[in-house]
Formats: structure tokens, C-alpha cells, sequence
């Protein structure tokens, strides 16, 4: 995910934002707290992070890019944790490797939320100071964080994936959903339309700058592939047949005996359970499918006689079309485009926008947004990324086709 | 490279074909004939093939593709070939694992080639049979084994640049290239263009359908980067400054110490060589820079205040605008789209057309054609691909920016 | 390190036994004292266990070997258990992989600690059972938790020397050593001798049975190589010499770029540190030298002009021979034997002996003991064995010659 | 393979030693006759090397220590030659990779041929010039390439097990042999025998020093495991117990999914073949087992009740009981011993013994010798060695037991 916004020309109040900080920080511990100080040390995979890791990394922002440069006289809680916590900026200096970030055992959890809650009173007295030009720095700062909230979650539901106790997250009895009906196909017209963000709120880079495409006429699921669905690709060799996929795709899937979505178990023939939060359960045919790589979604996408939408499709159909529904709370969507630079996309400057395009090779773009992704954190124009071969997100699949 | 092409609008006659038949072919063992059966064998990395092994590849195509199907009592050369010799066709069977290419010692060089003269006589009688149906299929074996006469050269090189006795393929004498001068840029309006092949003459499926995109205005290098501009990036430690790259490809150069295009040596302080074709020679600082990444491409735009072109900017200024020179005889030429389906593309149906897009993943698509891209055999519409980090063909860099 | 005893021929009173099963157990127990949860659940590599895990697999080996087949009505603390924390005993069922144990948040450290006390509950009642048949293997278990004390201090100094902040598990100031003396020789004149225990206390299996080699004459170092020894042998170029080592040995230092010993870290020209339980700290030149693999313990004999000793000669020497300082408390030292079975050696029957050869090959023996080697564990006869790597243990080096 | 030898106490003629060199070098000219250019070079693993590679390696070997010291005017064939046919002699100067042998295509087969012929030409030079002082080391460069001619064969077995249409190196028809009878047990007294040579010929100088060492008394099997005993190890389970194996074993068992000897293939439900230099065949039950790794040799002990013998028992029973068959012209026999170093030995110096004891860990000792060793090569006193998971020598397995 990139970190990095734009200014935001709507100006924040102070006061609002004093509040959203508070909100979104608040928010981070809540979600640490049915953890216990092992489950938030352990990083089950590079790929992943402990959460005490995310918690502190989320603060070294604020105390880096905020409270070192413009707090007065501000001590920072301890120089060493510039080291532990620094993700991949590389103008700020070196860094604890990623893949060994689970080898942090101290500080421990404990101190690390003492270090937000110094971090949090340096915030405090910054607030205070009203100093309007930081606003969207702090905004960047909290957007950052509700990203990372996201991956405290994905992380810890590997973890405790790879556990045989199959511990649960939380105790959320699952809802019933009614049974799926058949997938209806939302048109649009196409032509000349306008994707990216034209700066009303908060935005990262990536979204910017808005511009012209030409779309082709096209249609939209108007909901996700569901587990039900999966299970009659499943059942239709969807897994075993090499002209279903990509290259690359079927390679992977050979390399590591891929037979089913991430999480999923065969319990017994024909009964599937899946992992998640909750714990491990019985597969719900009526939800839409989750944990699903990109090479997965465009094999499915092949199989049904249909394939994915391109980014723009996507957003040009959200920010327009009606009818579209499970469009940002159930499931992240793959798109067919790879995530590129946006024509006349320029970087920031200094160590906060060193990197805005660093990531703009090798990785795919999703759309919208997930059950667990927080609360107003996405939008139409927001661009989220993975490489092609990641299930571990909450990743679903909305099919596409040529218009008719 | 794809390998599967659209039906050829224009008939060719059956006499001419005949012709460019014998012509190909030719070419190709042309290509092999300085080459020692021990040179012809080896594989000297997964990516790279034994010449044989194109030899007989190629072949292969023809026999299965042509003469089993159409040719009457066509006997086959040796039915375990259709095993050893498939590359990737996973509905005509089984095959020999890419990586394990060069451990076939036999059949030898001498008995491919007479594999060769079975199957060219099988096609003599077949191409006799005026059989308009198979001129596209024809001409798709021929257009493949083209691909494969430059897949020959690129692991030839490949090849010797791992002996430590550097021999030379052939011995053309470098000529004298006059000073560089400034890049000169091209502008171009933009707007709504097409692009993608409108079918007059041979072409792949990837170039096809041809559509609409939008282009912001843009301008394009008249020229190549040369080895000058590189060593100047070089100089001012284009290698050694994250900033500059992409997260993939800095990670990528710090793990395999990259420092240089791939086949340079540093031979003195302030002096290096590069291993071609003919044997190794010092840099000559006005011709283009070859054997570099997407990776390196895109690190060194960045450097130059500059960007990569597009796909679609690439083709529209190719087909459209005047003063650029050395777009198809120097170096292909980093694009930053990557490899991907044009809006509507559809796969054809069997063997031949099983995976039309199977590689459309995590590559990076490239434009123009090379030194050793044999005459005739590309076009504005022409479509290479690469993954980001492969170095061992003949790739360049154009750089573009946008419209002042 | 095996795990595994002959029985005891002293009948141990099991009023002595009971307390010494207290005292093995609350020693463990205080070991881990000093760490804190996320201390005990990380796993730094492969080869080294998390604390937690120790904890509760030796209490899985009461549970497993002695309760469950003789305790009446012993309820299991949690029968997931067995699975969780079993180590590679085959016949008593599938198991956590080795490298996964660092996954393993659930259970947290506090119900280890339950489940320690669950099972000590339960050993109480059975030792009252007075049951003397059981004697030797509540002495097998106590040997093996013994052996598992050592492995968490390696392990945990390990993970701790992964940290940038170098932390320290326990706070004794160094003790001032006197400045090193020269070596001097112990003779051993050799000849017929007796090596293995003939049984008299508690032993493992691997020392049985007592027979009978034949040794040329020789002589041992009468103490351990010295850091200040070590100095001068990288001085010397020792880690640059490829005539020094064995081939294995030159191409580990080589892929792994040693320089020095484990956790040695150069601080600036000429000064060395080194992480130790105490943290990290100035090289003592007059300490032993500590984290040598076999390769560079084979390599310093080389450069020193001498060899290390045989299994045989360190053990009849250490039984028979006076004036040789440092046998047993300072570092485990290697022997040139590698390990192997007694001649006349049996494995013994069911899970508790399945595996008694199962480690003999592909390993060293090293003899005597460590600094944290629990008081009173080891003897003359005592085998310890590790890969020739390996480094993470308590590793020194006593220099053997032949008798001049 | 050691390659070192102590000087000859016996003075070998010089006409003698001519007719010899002749001998030996024409033998591998003759080994190398029915192979291809292509069968030449290629490398199929790393601990494979090409012919090619080894016709080189052997007349570098004489180039290097006794043309370019002491024959008087002597001109290198080819200068790169000592970098590309030095195989792993560290005070020569570098050398290519072990690896890379395979790409090392240019010196062609032919060029190899006319390189040996210079150095003939130099060896008839230097020959007669009646050099006593040099006879051992020409002694050694020819046992040297005798033990490259049984390596030139392992080698190309190899190759051509990788090749899909498995062909045959010679054509002899597999002799008939008698069905096998019950293994008869040899017993030996044991006490102090002398193991080791005492010099009375040409010998490696891992022969040296002759000991004393002390046996229990023990026996040997008149014979080799044959393949039908092997058949029923597999069929009650052998690949499939655990029990029956090193713990190392069977961890490469698992990851390499062993279930037979090297180059074994199920044909159909109960029917075995192997590939062997005369082509793929039918297992023969009556021969003995080969292609065995020694983790599979001490399952099978295991399994058999028995145990392998040590390196002392093997050649004490060699050199002095009857009745022992299949000694020197089936398999090569696995130990229990590791290979190290004799009490005593000493390295000699210079480049030539600069590695006498670098293999001397991680390697087990195999005696007796295979179809594929030279005639003459080895003796009672003769130790191979090759590390536990080897299998593509012909190795097989001789039971041992303690005397009853």
C-alpha cells in the first residue's frame, strides 16, 4: 500500500482533526487488545508484521515526519526505535530488515504502548499549535495508520492460520446471508470519462492526477463471485486444468499444491471449512469468496466466460453506475491492470515522497475495499496493490465483459 | 514472445510462400552453422535454450502443427521428439522441463538437422498441396521460427559470455559510429488515437483488436540512450542510490551486485568492455546502451528527469511522427505498460491458440526490434515482452517526458 | 543431543529423587525468569527452539512417558498438546515442525506455566507410588530437562544477538582472568584403554557400552585456546587461508563471509566485541574462546601446528591423566571424532529408545562441558554432537599433538 | 576422491612406467570413444563433470606438476587451459566453478584430443629422461586418472538417466547369474590388528600410517546385498519406516521422495527396472544392490538385523579371512566409519599435498571396489569415500554383525 497524499484543498478544522487522531489511534489498540503479548510479537511469514510492530512503525511516523521536524524541544522516546520501526524509507536511514522484524522481542508490547501514548502527547501539543500547514501531513499520518489497521488483521489471521489450534480473533457470530441469486450485468457506455481523484478530501499520490480515458463499451457484475460459485469451479477442475490460467499462474499453483482459495481445508468430501477471524468454520456458500491471488481470480474469470475489469472500468463504473452492490465492505476487487504511474503523476519531494512510485512494478491493482478495512477509508478513486500471487488480503473477484 | 498470430487478411500465393519458406529456414541454420555441436548443446541458464534445441522447436511446430493434421501419410521423424521438443503446449502433452533443456546430448546437431530435412520435404510436398486454409498457419511457423533466429543469438551470447575465453560468434568488425548529439525531443498532440494492428498483412494476436486510447500530449527521444549517457549515470551512482529505483529492482541489484549493464566488465579504472557477438570490445560511448532491465531503464529515466514512453505513445509517434530514428534495427526499447489483453482480445481456439494470453502477467512490454531481429519481421504494431528484471536480449532504452 | 538412558544400576531412593525432580524443575522454571512473554515464544532460527517451547515439551516428556502409561486416572492437560510439543519421536505421532515452533503464540507463557504445574501435580502423586522400575526413566526425564536448560540459554542468546539492542538476560559483572599462560603438553603414553561408562550412576545409552580402542601416544593442551590466541590466528590470516581448512569448512566461510567467531562484531580497527548472556561486551583475552564451529576449531589446529583430540583420547585422558584445567565448565570441546555408535551399541525397544542411534551421522562429538551446562550433569564419559557448522552453542577448543 | 600419494618404496622402471603411462592414457581416449561431442560436455549436476572436463582435467594434471616444473623448454598447450581444467587446487590459482564445468564449450572434444597429445608428447620426452625422483609423482597422475576413468563413467550414467530416451553407453549383453544363496557370516577374533598400508606398492597417502587398532570380535557377510533382498526391504515398507532410519536419512528420504535405489523405476506393479550403462533393464534379483546412498545402506542393516561394517573390520577381514566374495569387482561397500585421518598422518607439502586431509569430515569410507573401477586400482588398504547421501557411484552394501 502507498503512503503518501497529496495536499488536501478542503481544509481541515484543528478541532476535527484533534479528534480524528484521537479516533484512529484509539482505534489501533482496540484491535491489538484481544492479543496477547506473544500473538503481537510473531511474524508468521516476510510478508507479514507483528502487530506490536505495526503499532509502533504507525507511531515512528508521527514522531518522524511530525513531531522531530516541528515540536519544539521534543525528546524522542528512544533513538533506537528510528532503527526498529522505519519501514522502507531509505532517506531516513537504515532499518531492522523485513523479514526479521519478528525477532523484535523487546521493546515489548507494554512499552510500545507507552511509546504511543508519549507520541500521542507530543501529538497533543502539536495540535494545539494549529499550525494549519501540517494538517495534511497529520492527515497522511492517519490514513498511513488505517492502513496499517487493515494489516494488523490480515497478519494476525495468518498467524493464526498457521497455528493447528485455530484460534479466533473475535467472537462475531457469523450473519446468515440469503442465498445468492444469479449475477446481474450493469452496462456502461464508455467513450472518453475522467478516472482519478480531483482533490475534494484526503487522497494518496497515486490517485492523482485525475485525467482522461477511453473506455470501450462494457458491463459489470453488479455483485461478487461467492463461495458457492467457487465451489462449482472447484468441483469443474478449475484447479487442474493448465488452460484456464497464466503462465505464470499455473506454475504457482503446481510449485505449492494450490486446490482452493487460502485458508480453506477439505474436512471431509464435498465439505470445505475456511480460517478467518472468527476462527476456522464451515465454508458459507452465500458469502463472497476471499483470500483469492490474482492468477486465481483470472483463472475463475476464464472459466466463467468472463474476465476482469480494468481499474478504470471500475472506477468509472462506481462513481457513476447504479445497481452495483458489495462495491467496498465485503471484499477487495482485482482488477486486470497492473499498478502503474498515472500520466503526468510526479513524485513529492523529500523523505516522505521518496518513494511514491517505488512500487509501481510487478503488482496488480484492487478496488474498493473489505469487511475489514476501516470505516471511510476508501473511496471511487482509491488504488490498492498486491503482487499477483498474494492471498493473505481480503481479496474477492467482481467479473467483467464486453458490453452486448 | 507470443507466438500465435491472427489469419492473414492479405492472401499470400502459394509460390511466394514457398519461397519465404525456404528462405527461413535457411536463415536459421545459417544462424547455427559457426557453431560447434558442443556450442549448439549447452544451456547456460533456465531462461536461455540449446540451438538445438531451436532447431528443432521450430521443426517441431511444422510437423505437429502442419504435417500430422494435413499432410497424408505423413510418418513423423521420431514420435519421442514431439516430447523432447514442445516448449509449452500443455494440450499437445507431456514435455521435456525447460530447465532441464540441455541435458539432451542426443539426438545430436547432425541428426537435427536431418529432422529438419525430413520435416522441410514433408512441407515441400504439403505447401504443394495449395491448401489456402494453412497459409496463416504457415506463416505462423514462420513467423515463430523468426522469434526463435533471435532467441538463438541472444543465448548464444548468453552462453559464451560465461566462458572464460570469451570467444567471438562472428567477427563484423565494429563500425565507427560519429559522435552522439543532443537528444532532440518530438512532441505529439495526443488525444484520441488507435493503436493495435487493423490486420493489413501478418501479425499476432496480441496486436489485435485495434482501438481507441486517449494520450495526454507527449514527447519522444529521436534517439537511443547511448553508453556515453549510461556511463555518465554510472558516474554519478545511478547504481547506488535507492532513490533512483524501483523497491523491486534496488532489491534486485543489491542482491545480485548489479553495477553495470549485464555482460559489462570494469576492465581499468574508468575503462570498461562488454562481451557481444563478436568476442569482447571496449564500450564504444556512441552506440546504444544494450542488455539493460526495466529495472535499469526505469532507474535511469528517473535519473535523466525523464520517463519511460508507453505502449500506445511508443506506437502512435512510430506510426505518426517524423525525425525519430533508431526505432527497429538498435535495441528494443523499454516501455513502462505492461504486457497486457487490448480491450476485446479473444483467444483462438485449440492447440495453436490455447494460451493467447498466458503471458500476460508480470511482464513488461517492449517496442521496435534489435540488431539481430531478423529483417522484416517487425513493425509499429509489434508487441515484445520481458519481466522486469531479464537483461539477456537486446534492449535499450527510448526516453519521453511529457508535452512542454 | 540424545536423549536417552541405559538403566541406572544405583537404585536412586525416590525421597531423593522427588527432590531432585523439584529442583530440576523450579530450575527451569527460573531460567526463564528474566524474559518476558514475547522473550519465550520467538523462534531466531531453525535450529534454536523458543523458551516457552522447551518449558513445555520437557514437561510433554513426563506427561507423555511417564503419567499417561502409569499414573491411574491422569487426565492430559490438553491433548493438542501432544501434537504441539512433541519433538521427533515418529512413533508417538505427528508433530509441530521444527521450524515452525516460533508460530506457536497459543499457548501463552502462563498456561505452560499451568501446564508445568499440572504435570508436576501429577508426578508428585505418581512418585509416592514408589514405583523403583520407573526410577530410570524419571531420571532420563530430568537428564533431558537438564539438557534443554543448556539449549535455552544457546537459543535465547541467539535470538537476543539478533536485536540491534543487543539486550542483556542477565546482569553478573565479568570476572577479571589472569593473564593466559603458555600450553603445556599432558604425555598420555596410550595403548590398550577402556572409554564408555561401565554404568555406575545415570548415563545416556550413547555411552555404553565400556570397550576397549587402542591409542598411539599423545599429548592434550592442558587448557582451552584462548580469545587472545584466536586474535592472533585472524591476525594471521586464519578466515583468508584456504590451506587451513577443510574443503567444506572454506566454502561455509565463504558463502557465509565469517570472519570470526559466532557473535564477535568488530568495533573498530583492532577492537573486537562480543554478544554474550550479559549482553555485549569487549573481547576478555584471557577467556576461553567461545562459538567456534568444528571447521574453524580444525582450522586454528592447522595454524597452531597441531590437531584436535580423538573421542578416546579426551576421555581416557580427562579420567586418568592430572593437570588439565577447564574440562568441564568453561566450553564444550570439539573432538576430531565424528558420532557414532559404540561398538556393540543397541538401540533399546519403544518410543522412549526409537531413535537412540538416529543423530550418528553427519555430526561431531565435543566432550566435557560449559559454563552453562547444569552443575553436575556432565562426566568424563559424557557425548555431546553437533553439525560441523553449527556455532550457537558453548563451543571451545583444547589442542591435541601426538607425543613427541 | 583423494588424490595424494606417499612415494613408492618400490622403484618402478622406467620402461616400465612408459608402457603404463601409455596404457592408462589410452584407456580414457577408449572410455570416451563411444560418447558424442554433445555427450561430452554436457554437465548434468554439480557433482558431475562433463568427459570432456575430465580428458582435460587429467592432462592438466601432468601439464601442471610435471611438464611445466621439470621438462626443460616446455611450452603450455594453451595458457586459460590451467584456469579451466584446475579442479579444486587452491594454491594453482583460481579455476571455473565447479558448477560451470557444463559451459565450458570451447575447447571442443577434438581440441581436448590434441591437448592430450602434446602432453603425451612431453610426458615420452620427460620419460626419458630417467628422472627416478619423479616416478611417484607420475604414478600419482596416473592413478589419479584412473580414478577419473571410474568418474568419466559415473557421470555419463548419470547424464543419460536425465535423458527421456535412456540410452545405452555399451552394448554388452547383462550376464546370467545364478540364483543367490543365503548369506554365510565370516567370523574374526578381533583383538589388535594393524590396519593401514605399509607401503609395498603404489598408495594414496590416506592409507598411511599403518596402526594398531582394536576390534571385538565380529562377522562379515560372504557377500553383497542383492536386488532381490533389496525388493523385499521395499516391499515390507524400508522407505517408509522411520524407524529404520538416521534421522538425517530419512529428512532426504522425504524431501527427495526416495522409495528405491538411484536410477530405479516401477515399470508396472511389481516389476522394477534400472538404468545402467548397457541402457534401461529389468532389475536383476541375483545382482547386487547398487546405487545405493549410505543412509539407505544402514536402513537396510537396520531393517536386516545386522549393522554395516567399520572401515577396520572391512580391511582386516579383507586382507586376511576367506571366503569372502564380491570384494573389489561389484560395489563399492559402505562403512560406518567417516572418513578422517589415520593416527599419525601428516599432509605433505606443497601444492600437490596441499589438501591431503581437506575431505576429511562430513564423508563416509566405502571399500572394496565396483564393475567400474579400473582393473588393478584398488586394494585391501584402499578407502573411498563419498558424503551419505551419494547415490550415483556404484555403491552397494556388505552386512557386518557382532561375532555370536
Amino acid at each position: 500500500m502507498t503512503l503518501l497524499s497529496h495536499s488536501s484543498p478542503e481544509i481541515t478544522s484543528v478541532a476535527d482533526l484533534r479528534l480524528r487522531y484521537h479516533s484512529v489511534r484509539a482505534n489501533s489498540e482496540a484491535l491489538a487488545a484481544p492479543l496477547s503479548p506473544e500473538d503481537q510479537v510473531v511474524q508468521s511469514m516476510p510478508d507479514a508484521s507483528p502487530t506490536k510492530w505495526h503499532l509502533a512503525h504507525t507511531t515512528w511516523f508521527f514522531e518522524t515526519f511530525l513531531l522531530m521536524p516541528h515540536l519544539p524541544d521534543y525528546q524522542a522516546f528512544d533513538p533506537a526505535f528510528s532503527y526498529l520501526f522505519n519501514s522502507y524509507y531509505e532517506a531516513v536511514g537504515p532499518r531492522q530488515p523485513r523479514p526479521l522484524r519478528g525477532l523484535i522481542t523487546r521493546p515489548s508490547a507494554a512499552e510500545v504502548l507507552a511509546y504511543r501514548a508519549h507520541v500521542d502527547a507530543g501529538m497533543a501539543r502539536l495540535l494545539n499549535m494549529q499550525l494549519q500547514e501540517l494538517v495534511p501531513l497529520v492527515e497522511l499520518g492517519l490514513a498511513h495508520e488505517e492502513q496499517h489497521q487493515e494489516l494488523i488483521l490480515m497478519d494476525i489471521l495468518h498467524l493464526f492460520s498457521c497455528s493447528p489450534l485455530s484460534p479466533a480473533y473475535r467472537q462475531n457470530p457469523a450473519q446468515a446471508r440469503p442465498d445468492y441469486r444469479p449475477v446481474e450485468w450493469r452496462s456502461v457506455a464508455g467513450g472518453i470519462v475522467e478516472v482519478g481523484s480531483d482533490g475534494g478530501g484526503f487522497i494518496f499520490d497515486n490517485e492523482t492526477p485525475r485525467h482522461k480515458v477511453y473506455l470501450q463499451p462494457y458491463a459489470l457484475a453488479d455483485r461478487l463471485v461467492t463461495n458457492g460459485e467457487w465451489l462449482a469451479f472447484m468441483a469443474d477442475g478449475g484447479y487442474r486444468r493448465p488452460e484456464l490460467w497464466l503462465s505464470d499462474g499455473w506454475a504457482k499453483t503446481q510449485a505449492e499444491n494450490w486446490q482452493s482459495p487460502l485458508y480453506w481445508r477439505q474436512e471431509e468430501q464435498e465439505s470445505w471449512s475456511a480460517m478467518g477471524l472468527e476462527g476456522r468454520a464451515k465454508i458459507d456458500p452465500n458469502a463472497p469468496v476471499l483470500h483469492v491471488s490474482y492468477y486465481e481470480a483470472a483463472a475463475y474469470a476464464e472459466w466463467a466466460g468472463a474476465r476482469l475489469p480494468t481499474e478504470s472500468e471500475w472506477e468509472h463504473a462506481a462513481a457513476t453506475v447504479a445497481g452495483l452492490s458489495e462495491l467496498y465492505a465485503e471484499a477487495w476487487q482485482w482488477t486486470r491492470s497492473a499498478y502503474d504511474a498515472y500520466p503526468g503523476f510526479h513524485a513529492s519531494a523529500g523523505a516522505v515522497g521518496e518513494y511514491n512510485g517505488k512500487f509501481m512494478v510487478g503488482q496488480m491493482s484492487l478496488r474498493g475495499g473489505s469487511s475489514i478495512t476501516p470505516v471511510g477509508h476508501t473511496r471511487a478513486t482509491y488504488r490498492n496493490f498486491f503482487p499477483p500471487s498474494a492471498r493473505w488480503m481480503f481479496s474477492g473477484v467482481r467479473l467483467a465483459r464486453e458490453a452486448t
